[in-house]
């Protein structure tokens, strides 16, 4: 499943990780860096990922292939690598390069699978700590995420007030609701129901790829908006109706739209990885952290904090994010929010460039 | 499949029945009736339903039952029975009474399954004209529909143009756009992806439960809306956390909601019926009658049209709704669009009653 990835470091630990609900035997963490530590280390920033994307947020010499986020992150861009020491991590829980249910268990000799435990955005941010010890960080600039990582990020924050100066949270909340956490029961069920998930215990080079494809139509369904298509696809035919006969193929163009992304993710994400990391987020709640949602951001020591959200996010939705723009304002001096009107609902952050390079850019 | 449904009147049609996209052999078209027409016979409804429902629209001294729309249809109700004659019809190429893939072709002998042809909303709107011809009602007071059902019911007004008076549509549109047709293509794909489908092939005992259950669940996400959903679930657990295993069982209530639905509607439809409706509801265009939604909206003749949207509506977005009230304005004189506030989603005109019953009673 690993592709080759020359700018991957990892970082080995050894000993007993412990998580907010299990332990592991002596975890790897996965990370890439970008730009230099100055001599005071202040200016280190901390991204976490969403759900899918690995550590390579950017390109640069070391892996010259594009990054997720490559618009954002480089040299003069809004988070500019020539002034900031840039990590980025692999979450704890996926598949590249840090430790998850694809890892070998070195207690047993056989990979996790299912016997991973539970995995918590907390134990993410956790991995993270490790990792800035090791690159000897003691204070972020600034934790940055966005979607999940946005999540990740206030766990950051909250876990470890000391350590970071300032936060970003883009399109994401101070917990999950209950229409993301049923789209999600719903793509996690879809690849549970897979005959070829086999419980788990699949051979990774076949796995549940039909339950994978539908679930990713289904975050993709859910990851941009019904403006954004309607404009975009409108009712328009497709021009090749794909292999299946009629009167249920492919008509319309959205429907290839949708076939061709869902191919393109299949056996770029493991199965169970998935799994784990997208219940971590349904169970990802502030409110875990001091009794209420306000009394958990009480924890937080920020200086300043930026929030964006954009009005069409399906999944995180804009009151959410205001919410905890508000939330954040009891605690936290210097609190900006930023409303975007891009139409491409969730997934904007990756896409609007034209409103969130600024966005990022004004906060730097 | 059927149960027993005393007040269920058939219309055994003979020959050819022709379709938009093919030809049936001797059609049978189900409708329940409630009240008396008229000696003018100047006072018929016909009412068209969403994808699932029977023509059971409520309680009959045939079928003292509760019918699907039991607040709103009866004596003293909105559509008062004591003033009008009111016909519901079973769809054609549903499965409660009219000729469906589930039903058997008389050509073969066999069951239809995927030989039905292609299934148009037009052709549910022919079939109901044959059951008011059967009725000898020449014009309807007025045509009503919900969901696919007003789409149907304005197939009905372009195709039959001097036989309705007045349209209500609710949380319908002149066309599907991308977003439900990406939804709606997804549902059908989770059917179709059981093996136990066996491409129409199945067991009508048996058949893909799987598939229908996700489908299902797929539904009632976008059925209702993220707000109610958030007042209603929160983050509340589950009391039961069901037979499966942590991690991936029901942790919170917002899943064995929708656990509990789906295992309710299992069994209730037949699974080829509902890919040909659902696909039925996307191949709809006001604009395939005259080139665009305006020409096609100037075949109509009516004298009043009611358009009803809500604001959470996902599928049928109150932007849609009020562009088929402007639409209509081009070419009827008396044309309402009513926005209402309901926060129960697509579902709303099911449950809502409070917002739903004096919006429907004062257009009568």
């Amino acid at each position: 499943m690993l592709k080759s990835m020359p700018a991957l470091q990892k970082l080995e630990t050894d000993g007993v990780f412990q998580m907010r609900r299990g332990r592991l035997s002596s975890p790897t963490f996965a990370y890439e860096t970008w730009g230099s530590l100055n001599a005071a280390a202040d200016n280190a920033l901390l991204i976490f990922t969403g759900l899918s994307p690995s550590a390579h947020v950017a390109s640069s010499v070391a892996d010259p292939s594009s990054g997720w986020w490559e618009d954002m992150v480089g040299p003069d861009k809004p988070i500019d690598t020539d002034r900031f020491f840039v990590v980025c991590v692999n979450s704890l829980g996926s598949c590249f390069g840090s430790t998850g249910p694809a890892s070998i268990n070195p207690d047993t000799g056989d990979y996790y699978r299912l016997d991973f435990p539970v995995l918590c955005l907390e134990d993410v941010a956790k991995g993270a700590a490790l990792i800035l010890d090791h690159l000897r960080i003691e204070k972020l600039h600034t934790v940055i995420g966005a979607s999940m990582g946005g999540m990740t990020a206030l766990a950051f924050a909250l876990l470890y007030p000391a350590r970071a100066r300032a936060l970003v949270s883009i399109s994401s909340a101070a917990r999950s609701l209950p229409f993301s956490i049923a789209l999600r029961s719903l793509q996690r069920e879809l690849i549970r129901k897979d005959p070829a998930w086999e419980h788990g215990r699949y051979d990774f080079s076949q796995g549940p790829t039909s339950g994978m494809r539908l679930a990713r139509k289904l975050g993709m369904i859910t990851y941009r908006s019904a403006d954004e298509w309607a404009e975009r696809f409108g009712r328009e035919r497709a021009s090749d109706p794909g292999a299946e006969d009629p009167p249920f193929g492919i008509d319309f163009e959205v429907e290839s739209y949708l076939e061709a992304h869902a191919n393109r993710f299949v056996g770029t994400f493991d199965a169970n990885c998935y799994l784990y990391l997208s219940r971590a987020m349904d169970l990802f709640d502030v409110a875990d952290h001091g009794g209420s949602v306000d009394q958990g951001l009480s924890r937080v020591a920020l200086e300043r904090a930026l929030v964006i959200g954009v009005e069409t996010d399906l999944l995180f939705p804009i009151e959410q994010q205001e919410a905890l723009a508000i939330g954040l304002q009891a605690h936290v001096s210097d609190v900006s929010f930023r409303r975007l009107s891009s139409i491409q609902g969730h997934d904007s952050f990756l896409v609007d460039m034209d409103r969130f390079r600024p966005a990022i850019a004004s906060f730097f």
